[in-house]
C-alpha cells in the first residue's frame, strides 16, 4: 500500500516509517525539518520502498506534486509544532504549524481523492477536565495553543469525513517518550544535569503526574486501531495505564546517569508553565476493548527514553 | 462602556448594536459587508454613541487602528460566514471567514489588552449527537465546515482564556430568525413562492425539525449571560424549548402570504443538504437556571420572521 507520512522525519513520524516499512508498505515521508531531523531517517536511505522529500505541507504546489505522483491509499498526518511550551510564547506558531498544516493536508486529500487519514491528536484537547477521561468527555476547552490547534484540526477532519466520505482515525496521544525526542522533560533534565551534575531545578512542585507512553508502543497502537476499527470516524485515546511524577522522572535520569547526591529544587506551583495541565488520566477502556494495550509501563517508558538519549549522546562523543 | 461589535452590520450584529445602544453603551461596529448590509444599520446613522467602520477584521493594520482608538471593554465577535450551505461548496470559506476572523480578533484583543469577549458559537459544534444536548456533551464532531470552524474558534478562545486571563462568554446559537435575515429557509420559501405561488419544492422529507429562536430573544439572552455569569469561561446553549418542522415553516409562509392550494413536493431523504443536521434539541437547563428563557416559541419566531420579510419586501415595492 502507498502511504504518505507528513512529519515523517520527526520523532514519532520516523518510528512510524520504520513500522510501516517493516509491514511491507511503500512509504513517502515529507518533512520541512523544522522539528524533524534527517538523522531520524538516515538509516532508511537506500531502502527501496522508502522516499523522503523535504517540503512544507503548506506549500500547496509542492504538496500537490507529491500527491499527484503518490497514489496514496492512506495519509498518516503527524506534522505539528511539537514544542508545546514554545507555542505558549509565539501566538501563531500552533495556528500555522499545528492547525493550518492539517487543513492543507485535508485539502490535498480531497483534491487527489485519498480516502484514509490517520491523525495524531492529543490529550491536550481535553484541557483541564478531571479524569479518567473517556473519548466522549466534554466540554472540550483546551488550555494550550497546541491543544486548541489539535481540537481545531479534529473539527475539520470530522467535517471532511461528514462531507467527502473519507475515513479517519483520530489517535489522541498522551506524552510520548523514546528514541529521537528533541525536547521535553527527559531531554531537559539530561541537559541540565550534564551542565551541573550536583543540582536540578524542577519546574512546578514535582508532583505533576502524567502517563508517558513509549513511542514504539504508540506506533503499534496507531497501527492497531487503523487495522481494526472500521467506522467512518474512529477516535481513541492511546495511552498507558500507569503514570510517572516529574520527581520520579528526575530520579530515573539521575540513576541512569549514575549520579549521586543531586540536590533537587522546585520552582513551586502545581504546573510547569501556563498552559501545562498538571495531571491527567485517560480512560483506556475503548482501545483495550478493541484488543490493544501498551507493553511498557510509564516508568519503563521513561527509563527507555533516558537510556536511548544517553546512548545517543555517548555515540556522538 | 465602549464596545466593539465585529460583524456589526450583519443580521444578528445589527440587532445587538440596537440593544447595546439602548442600554447606554458606546458602540463601534465593524463589518466588511460581505454578509452584512448597510441597510441593517442605516437607522443608526447620526446616533451620537454609534460609529460604523467598513473593514475586514483579517486586515491587521486596519483592525489594529480600530483597537488603538477604541479603548474597548468588551468585544462581541459576530463575524462569520453566515451561509452554512455555501461553506459546503467552497473549501476554505469557513476556514477564512468563520475561523481565521476569530483568530484575528483574539490576536488584537491580546495586543491591546481587551479583557472581555462574547463569542457567537453554534449548535453545529455538536455534530450529530443525539439530544437533548447539554453544554458538556461530547464527543464534538461537527459535520458542517461552519460547525468545524466554530469549534476551532471555541478552542482558541479557550486557550486565550487559559493563557491571557481574558474572560469569555461562548453563546451557542441554534437557528435564528427574524428581521434582517438574508438567507435561510424562510427567505428561500418566500422567494420560491413569489416566483411560483402554486407549488413549493422542499429539500429533504420536510420532517427535519429544529428550534428557531427569534433574533431579539437571542440578543436578550446574550446580554443576560454576559451580565450574570462570571466564570473565566462561560458557555451556554441559547435556544427555545419548542421546535418547528420544515413542513410547518412552509405552511406558515403560505398562510402569511395568503396563498391557497399550494402543492408541496419533497426531494426526499432525511436532510436538506450534506452537512445539514436533520434534527437536534438543546438541553436549556443551564441558561434557564441562570434565569433566562426565550419569550417567543419556535413557531412564533418563524411567523415573526415571515411577517418581517414580507413587510420589508412590501416597503421596497
Amino acid at each position: 500500500m502507498n502511504i504518505l507520512i507528513t512529519g515523517g522525519a520527526g520523532f514519532i513520524g520516523s518510528h512510524l516509517a520504520d513500522a510501516l516499512l517493516a509491514a511491507g508498505h511503500r512509504v513517502t515521508a515529507v518533512d520541512d525539518l523544522s522539528c524533524g531531523r534527517e538523522a531520524n531517517i538516515d538509516h532508511l536511505g537506500g531502502h527501496p520502498q522508502f522516499q523522503f522529500l523535504k517540503l512544507d505541507v503548506c506549500d500547496e504546489p509542492a504538496l500537490s506534486e507529491v500527491f499527484a505522483n503518490g497514489s496514496f491509499a492512506t495519509v498518516f498526518h503527524m506534522v505539528a509544532n511539537s514544542d508545546i511550551q514554545a507555542g505558549a510564547n509565539q501566538l501563531d506558531l500552533d495556528l500555522n504549524r499545528t492547525f493550518l498544516t492539517t487543513f492543507a493536508v485535508l485539502r490535498a486529500m480531497k483534491q487527489f481523492g485519498v480516502r484514509q487519514l490517520v491523525f495524531a491528536s492529543t490529550s491536550a484537547v481535553y484541557g483541564e477536565l478531571a479524569g479518567p477521561l473517556r473519548e466522549d468527555a466534554g466540554p472540550l476547552f483546551p488550555i494550550s495553543f497546541y491543544g486548541a490547534a489539535k481540537l481545531a484540526s479534529e473539527a475539520f477532519v470530522s467535517a471532511w469525513v461528514g462531507n467527502f466520505g473519507i475515513q479517519a482515525w483520530i489517535a489522541r496521544f498522551p506524552n510520548v517518550v523514546g528514541e529521537r525526542t528533541t525536547h521535553g522533560v527527559v531531554f531537559d533534565f539530561i541537559n541540565r544535569l550534564t551542565a551541573d551534575p550536583k543540582r536540578l531545578t524542577i519546574l512546578g512542585d514535582g508532583k505533576q503526574c502524567k502517563p508517558y507512553l513509549y513511542v514504539k508502543d504508540l506506533v503499534e497502537g496507531m497501527f492497531f486501531i487503523w487495522e481494526r476499527s472500521k467506522e467512518p470516524l474512529n477516535y481513541f485515546n492511546l495511552g498507558v495505564g500507569s503514570d510517572t511524577t516529574v520527581r520520579r522522572i528526575a530520579e530515573i535520569v539521575v540513576e541512569e546517569m549514575c549520579l549521586r547526591d543531586v540536590e533537587f529544587s522546585f520552582t513551586g506551583g502545581d504546573r510547569g508553565w501556563v498552559g501545562d495541565v498538571p495531571r491527567f488520566q485517560y480512560d483506556l477502556g475503548k482501545v483495550h476493548k478493541l484488543g490493544w494495550q501498551a507493553r511498557r509501563t510509564s516508568d519503563e517508558a521513561i527509563r527507555l527514553a533516558v537510556q536511548a538519549e544517553l546512548a545517543r549522546r555517548g555515540a556522538q562523543k
